[in-house]
């Protein structure tokens, strides 16, 4: 109040009123600020306004508005490795001295060695890094550890915080639809814990509405105190024909609306597609050589992403980053 | 509208507003009405006036407002066997026809037989029941028939459907505790898609919001569509020390509130009450032969329940069905 009474003496009221006006017109009509006026955007808008509107032959009642997100290359960045990948390969380098059995012990070996090539050559290299590094720990010490990273760690070509390279567009499509009644998901081939460390702050996603990969437990009780132990065993993996099981096991309800980038999510996308009523999908294309990364079909090294030809074929939406988003990520206050 | 001028036209004027008030004064006055004025109700009460009273030292922030509920037993009745149990049982009676092999397989045999001492012998005979008979259907399918036998089944003793076997009192709390910004989650032993198929209607509760055992699924393409199928093995048991683990994988977040009544629930229990700041269980003692069972403390054959032990030692409530409950089922409508 003091700061506007201020403004107010300093500043012709008129003036005033029409900054104000301003902002709220731009923000009430227009929901997706950082999307350009092109196609998917208006598809975006057309798909809400028609399940959202009561009496439409479309209209889906708001518990059936469950909307699912891929995270690594739909939410934020996954240039030049998964940002999960980097916490386990920085964990490793941390613990390496504790660990001398390590230097003969792939996927640690190649970490330590520096061989980067080596341990992205096996897919599996990363799932068998997370649920060995993070093995023994309990879940409070490793979402510490996960929180701390996330405050100090750089990325390497942006020098953002990696909570800092998540997408502008993509923030507003979420708030865009929970303003519209929607529940917004993340089902991701990542690791469940993990992401519940920034889910909420960074995405406005409860730890309840994030859907992952994760590792075996055990509980325990320690001098009187319950326990909960992570154990070198995957206990379920949330990608590709996982994502469909994730999404049964987890949120029971089919979405109605889901997005992705890779093959990792084509089968989210098929799931979610093959329900009755209204249904809407799209896959962010990574085309922005100057702004992000233009890896084009090849989230993966070495093959193209096959979900493309499938949504080519049946015409779901392409995103393109370089020609359908305005900006790409948040601004970062000074 | 048409009935409240109808109705002021036949009665005299005073009349109608006194029932009008009276019904607005004992539900917003006693959000627990079918519960005694026993200490479990004064103790429910003052537990979620202190969380959610800004600036008390005991306020929690309403996406910590997480409450769990134990199903059989706890939501509903458990006896003469878990009504998930008996829907398995009447499912290996209706297939027997076309697997001539089960008389001669466990626990198939033992039903066959109808020997169900044999049958309740064996504690892994339920899970392996539900794995086996229900393997090879699609989700959609098996959400059909356990609909369909949910609006058919009745209940051997009060002839009444399975759905209508539910808690009164504990209905008020989980409505109670929704009123106070609480999320309500169901954490139960039981299969999670069975659990699915009644939760929303008769709890309220989403199946986002339904914890449980599960079964591996696997998704695959037929006819140009795509299925997901239920296979015969287990995924997950969401029991005993299994609780805290589905709560964290699912939820994301230790309950400040849980409910239970055997041994399944004490590791949830116990995970509930090890968080900081203000916690609250109990445990829910069938004690009723008359309007209920009174097994005590015999939830399972042949053993009693250790779970009592840590709630006596303590302190935690145990409710009496018997002296706490007013009513115990809800009334049906003629």
């Amino acid at each position: 109040m003091e700061g506007s009474v201020i403004l107010m003496k300093k500043l012709p009221v008129l003036a005033v009123f029409a900054t104000l006006l301003l902002t709220h017109l731009t923000r009430a009509d227009d929901p997706l600020l950082s999307w350009n006026d092109t196609a998917p955007k208006k598809a975006i808008i057309a798909f809400v306004e028609k399940v959202t509107k009561e009496g439409s032959p479309d209209f889906a009642r708001p518990e059936e508005r469950i909307a699912a997100f891929d995270n690594d290359g739909t939410l934020w960045a996954e240039k030049p490795i998964y940002f999960q990948f980097q916490f386990a390969i920085d964990r490793v380098k941390a613990l390496a001295s504790r660990h001398p059995e390590w230097k003969q012990q792939p996927p640690f070996n190649y970490i330590l060695a520096g061989d980067m090539k080596a341990l992205l050559a096996d897919e599996k290299s990363m799932m068998a890094l997370m649920a060995l590094s993070h093995a023994g720990m309990t879940t409070d010490d490793f979402n510490k550890i996960v929180k701390d990273w996330l405050h100090t760690a750089k990325h390497p070509k942006t020098e953002r915080l990696y909570t800092q390279m998540v997408y502008q567009p993509m923030l507003e499509l979420l708030a865009y639809l929970r303003a519209n009644g929607f529940k917004t998901f993340i089902v991701s081939g990542g690791g469940v814990e993990f992401m519940r460390c920034f889910a909420e702050q960074t995405y406005d996603i409860p730890p309840q509405q994030v859907v992952g990969s994760s590792s075996k437990m055990k509980y325990e009780i320690r001098h009187a105190k319950p326990v909960l132990l992570r154990l070198p065993e995957v206990q379920f993996v949330d990608d590709k024909q996982g994502k469909p099981i994730g999404i049964e096991t987890f949120i029971g309800r089919r979405p109605i609306a889901a997005f992705g980038n890779s093959d990792g999510d084509q089968q989210m996308l098929e799931w979610t597609m093959a329900g009755s009523g209204a249904r809407f999908v799209f896959i962010v294309h990574h085309d922005d050589a100057e702004r992000e990364w233009a890896y084009d079909r090849k989230s993966d090294v070495g093959r193209l992403d096959t979900a493309w030809d499938e949504a080519l074929a049946k015409g779901w939406i392409v995103v393109s980053m370089k020609d359908d988003w305005k900006t790409i990520f948040p601004q970062l206050s000074e």
